[in-house]
């Protein structure tokens, strides 16, 4: 078809192996790369490592030099942060490919990460690439949506998301990440190390201010252990009250005129009901409720959906405020019998 | 302030006297003329007539080419139908401006109306102009929407929309649309007429399916009346139990494998609780429910923020699933205390 779009799946944890599948059961894309640092991966064909049950003839390589095939877009899918992923999106633009990550301080870096925005965005302009950062949170729940409900409203005095996630749902890895099983002080002594939460509230704010524009003058980051009030058991952890079962984080962003934007992040095993509430106050207020938005799935989802919108972009670093609507398919997945046991997305995933 | 965007106001009905309040109440937008061909408006000063206590300086003309003023955008709410809107917008393109229409049929017309559409795009393209068809419905809550949310579904199965209005809280002409006070007898007879229901489910619809890659192959409309029990009451009817208080109508579109997109519009009096769901099954299910989305409220919200995005498109005749997310603003408004008491947008006005 002359029409496809021949994709490169640059990482392949759980989510790459989930956005190298969906990338294979489309018939408008063509898997035709694959890279991951893993030694026990290298060498292997990505059809057997991605759940199918027969090769798919594309050998993962250590680097993206080694990939011999044409292609026009890299699928990134490695990590969260500037100083992990800047030198691989710039080796990718330096070889000739679009790009589109799910790594979420690039979903809106423009005014947290500024200058390293500048870095890629003059690189992709140099190189006539385009780098779009995307997911569901970052990228959509928090930030996206609520834009687009806006374009309803007359005037806008405050945007409000709560996002609740039932981490009993998910897998072991997404729920030790929560704290499922620490204790309070085990939580706390992580917290302070940093790299505790949800990554991505400071790019859902910032994105909303710069373009609703509103001036941000502080933003406040809380994260709070969700304490088990009796026991809580799944396929993971078993949770004693009085330990850990999840965590709530809070962002509160505030302009000149007091707070503009609040963010909650609640991810806790046994937690009911989940989804996810936008409340947008001004004229009208608007409130938004939704349920099934799987941050695995819809990750993974959002990322192979946003691949022809990028392919279309005028060249430099974009982010979802930039695109014309993404959107899903109707078509049938082509091999979707043919698939394999990975039928879940194991997680590290999403939220 | 240089990056002002200078706007005529063409049509002053009840929308479009809110959009041009809305114009001049914003700070990026200028209000630089004003078109009816009402002969009662033409000739007076547009500002009294919107609602303000003072002038604008800005005469209402009957004609356009009779707006002296530079100008960008034209803001065109006159009706929903190709017959009758076409050559206005023809007239908006050769004299240079850009054009954002409420017109419910140029919403989506690439499938229903292929001809018209053809003839307005290559009239904006030979003029370096574009055209967009916006509103809330058709525009956004049954289609762009809807479509925004399967990014972050990696296969669609099907689409329903459900919008419930509770039309007691609207003004008499709205209640009088959709049929309130009249007998059954009455209301199908003014349905076979053919101008009773909401204009907008087939655009609607054929933008999901054009946009998904779905090809329809039948569609279904039915306007069925809601029939009172007890008696109800508004500041405009008095209806008898065995009288109509509202309309509910339907569309369901299939394509060869079934049913593929529902939409339900379902506007009467004392109808409780209205608000609007969108269900969209697939991978994953999804399911939003909105409150507060007020039809003429939001239309006239988003004709007003979707002018920005559409001076920065390219030519051509688009849709809302051609342009970057439309957003609304935090901006203050600049004259909100001088206004005067047209503060509700009155009816006729948009579901």
């Amino acid at each position: 078809m002359s029409n496809t779009i021949r994709v490169i799946q640059y990482g392949l944890g759980p989510i790459g192996c989930a956005t190298a599948r969906l990338v294979d059961e489309r018939d408008d894309l063509d898997l035709v790369g694959a890279v991951d640092i893993d030694p026990a991966k290298v060498g292997r064909d990505v059809g057997l490592l991605i759940g199918l049950h027969h090769e798919l003839g594309v050998r993962i390589e250590r680097e993206l030099a080694a990939v011999g095939r044409p292609a026009d877009v890299v699928l990134h899918t490695t990590n969260s942060f500037f100083d992990l992923f800047t030198d691989q999106v710039l080796g990718i633009l330096a070889a000739g490919f679009d790009v589109v990550s799910t790594s979420e301080e690039l979903s809106f870096p423009w005014l947290e990460d500024p200058d390293q925005a500048a870095r890629i965005d003059a690189a992709a302009r140099a190189a006539g690439r385009t780098v779009l950062g995307t997911g569901v949170n970052p990228g959509f729940l928090m930030d996206t949506l609520p834009l687009c409900m806006t374009s309803i409203m007359q005037r806008v005095d405050h945007v409000s998301v709560l996002r609740v996630i039932n981490a009993s749902k998910r897998r072991g890895p997404f729920q030790a990440k929560i704290g499922a099983g620490m204790t309070v002080d085990e939580f706390r002594s992580r917290m302070a190390g940093g790299r505790m939460g949800h990554v991505g509230l400071i790019q859902s704010t910032t994105m909303i201010f710069d373009t609703l524009g509103k001036k941000l003058v502080r933003f406040e980051n809380t994260v709070e252990p969700v304490v088990a009030e009796k026991p809580v058991r799944t396929e993971f952890f078993d949770v004693a009250p009085g330990r850990v079962r999840g965590l709530h984080q809070v962002g509160r962003a505030y302009a000149d005129d007091g707070e503009f934007v609040g963010l909650t992040f609640r991810a806790a095993l046994d937690e009911e009901p989940d989804g996810d509430t936008i409340r947008i106050t001004g004229l009208p207020d608007l409130t938004v409720t939704l349920r099934g938005t799987n941050g695995d799935l819809a990750t993974v989802a959002m990322a192979v959906n946003a691949i022809r919108r990028t392919r279309e972009a005028a060249p430099g670093l974009l982010t979802m405020r930039d695109l014309p609507i993404v959107t899903g398919t109707a078509a049938p997945a082509r091999r979707a019998v043919e698939r394999g046991g990975a039928q879940d997305v194991e997680s590290g995933g999403s939220p």
